[in-house]
C-alpha cells in the first residue's frame, strides 16, 4: 500500500520504519527533514510538504506533539486538506484534543469526503520499535477495519473504542492513570526514605501485589537509582494533563486528583524538568520532604 | 510447633488455618468466640483470654484491627504481657501505627525479654486463603530467620524490611498507593461515562499499557459492573490512611495526592460505604460528576 507519514520523531521514526518492514512503500515529511534520513535509507520517499504527501497516498498517518501541530499538517498552506481526495483516509496518531478531533474530521469529511480515524498510541518509543503499542481508535468501525492490518503492523494491543475522538478520549483516560501512578510513586518513594525505609525494598515488595502498577514496576527502580532519563517526557505528559483537564470542563467530568497531579507536573516544567521522563515527578515531591534536595 | 493466634477475623482465620494444616498445634483466642470454632473442629485448642494463649505457646501472632487492639491484646489485665517468659515472641500481622510498634516492642523486651516482630500482610483474604500473601517484617533479623518457616506457610512474598516498626511503615507505604490508585480508576472510569467512552472498554484497553495497576485489573472491572461488595473494607483503608497521614507528621512528609484520597475514603464512610469494598470510591467520584447517583 502506498502510506504516508508525517510527523518523524522518537514514536513516528520506528512505527514509519515498521510499516515499510512489512513491505509499504512511504512517503514521509517532517519539518527537521534530516531526521527522516534513516527512513530514506530504508526506501521511503521524502516529500516537501504534507499535501505532497497526501498526493501520493491512500492512507497518510500523522504523529505530531500537539493540537495546533495536527492543524498544520492538515489545513496549513501546504496542509493535506489542500491535496485531500475522497479516497484519501487521515490516521492520526498524536494524542490531542478529542474536540478538536471531531472539528478536523467533520470538515476533511463534509468537504473532501477523507475518512478520519484518531488513534493515538501507548507504549513508549520501545512499544513503537517492538511494534507492540496499545492502538486506540476512533472512527467508523469501516474504516477502521479497512486499516486494521495497518494497525496489527504497528501494535499488539489494538482496539476500536468508538467514533471519531473517542480515541482521543481514552487516550486522555490513559494518562490520568499514568500521572496519578507517578504521584502514588513520587510520594511513596520519598515517604519510605523519610521514614527510614529502604525504598528499593519498598518498591520491590509493594509491585509484587495489590499495590503494584506498571509506573511502580518500571519507573520506580529509575527513581531509586535517580535516573530520570525519559521514556516519556513531562513536558508532554504536562501537555496531555492539560487536554484532560479540558476534557474534565467539556465533559462535566470533576477530577480532583489529576488536577492535583497536573499541578505538581507543572511544577516539574517550572523546576527545569520538562525534557526528563515523568519520573522525574518525584524531584518535586522530594523538594517538599527534604531540605537538601538529593536530585 | 505450638503456636498461638489471637484475633480470628477474615485474615485471621484462613492464616490460622494454614498454620494448622502445616502440621502445628494452634492455641487461639478471639473476642467473639464462636468465630474460633472451624479451626477447633480443625483441632484448635479456644482459650480463654490472650494471656492463657501465651501461656501455651512459643510464639503468639496477632491480627486485629487497630493500634488500640493491639495494645489490649498484650497490655490488657487478661493480655499476652501478663504471661509473657523471655521464650515467647510476639508476631503482629494487623495494619497499625509503626510508632506503637515500637513502644509495644521495646516494652515487650525491655521488661519480659520477649521479641517482637511486625509483619502486616497485603494480598486479602483470597491471599490469606491460598497462602500467597506478600509479608514485610519488621524486627531483628535472627528473629525474623527464626520464624522464617512460619511465614512461608502463611505468604509467598516474604521480605524482611528492617527493625521493628518498619514492617508497619511499608504496609502504610503500600496501602498509599492502593488509594491512590483506587482515585485513578474512581475518575478514569466517572470521566470515560461521562465523556461517551465504554468504561469496559478503557479499562481493558488501558489496563494493557503503562497505565495499568492491579486496582484497575482487579477492581475495575467491578466498579464498570457495580459490584462493591468487600475484598478489602473502605473502613479499613481508611483507618489505614488515617495512620499513614500520623506517618507523614511523625516523618515529615507531605504526601498531597494520599491526604487527598484520604478525604474521599473518609466521605465513602459518611455516605454509608464504610463495609463496602475500596472499589465504593468510585461511587463518591460519581456523586461528584453525576445528578443521579448511578449506586
Amino acid at each position: 500500500m502506498r502510506i504516508g507519514y508525517v510527523g518523524i520523531g522518537i514514536m513516528g521514526r520506528p512505527m514509519a520504519a515498521n510499516l515499510i518492514k512489512a513491505g509499504h512503500e512511504l512517503f514521509v515529511y517532517n519539518r527537521t527533514a534530516r531526521k527522516c534520513q534513516p527512513l530514506v535509507e530504508a526506501g521511503a520517499r521524502l516529500m516537501d510538504d504534507p499535501a505532497a504527501v497526501a498526493a501520493e497516498v491512500e492512507v497518510v498517518f500523522i504523529n505530531v506533539p500537539d493540537t495546533p501541530d495536527v492543524e498544520k499538517v492538515i489545513f496549513s498552506k501546504r496542509g493535506i486538506f489542500g491535496a485531500a481526495r475522497a479516497d484519501l483516509t487521515v490516521i492520526d496518531n498524536s494524542t490531542i484534543s478529542p474536540a478538536a478531533t471531531r472539528e478536523f474530521a467533520e470538515r476533511l469529511k463534509s468537504e473532501k469526503q477523507v475518512d478520519y480515524l484518531d488513534a493515538p498510541v501507548s507504549g513508549g518509543d520501545i512499544g513503537a520499535q517492538k511494534g507492540t503499542l496499545a492502538i486506540m481508535v476512533g472512527g467508523e468501525v469501516e474504516v477502521f477495519e479497512k486499516y486494521r492490518a495497518l494497525f496489527e503492523v504497528l501494535g499488539s494491543k489494538i482496539v476500536h473504542v468508538g467514533p471519531v475522538g473517542m480515541g482521543q478520549t481514552c487516550k486522555l483516560c490513559n494518562q490520568l492513570f499514568c500521572a496519578l501512578h507517578m504521584l502514588a510513586c513520587s510520594e511513596g518513594i520519598s515517604l519510605a526514605k523519610k521514614a527510614g525505609l529502604d525504598p528499593a525494598v519498598m518498591v520491590e515488595v509493594v509491585s509484587s501485589g495489590a499495590g503494584g502498577s506498571w509506573a511502580l514496576s518500571n519507573l520506580g527502580p529509575k527513581i531509586v537509582e535517580g535516573d530520570f532519563a525519559p521514556g516519556f517526557m513531562v513536558d508532554l505528559l504536562a501537555k496531555d494533563l492539560r487536554l484532560l483537564m479540558e476534557l474534565s470542563g467539556e465533559s462535566g467530568s470533576s477530577l480532583p486528583g489529576a488536577a492535583l497531579a497536573g499541578q505538581f507536573f507543572t511544577a516539574a516544567q517550572t523546576q527545569g524538568f520538562g525534557r526528563e521522563g515523568t519520573q522525574a515527578l518525584a524531584k518535586i515531591i522530594d523538594r517538599l520532604n527534604f531540605s537538601t534536595s538529593n536530585e
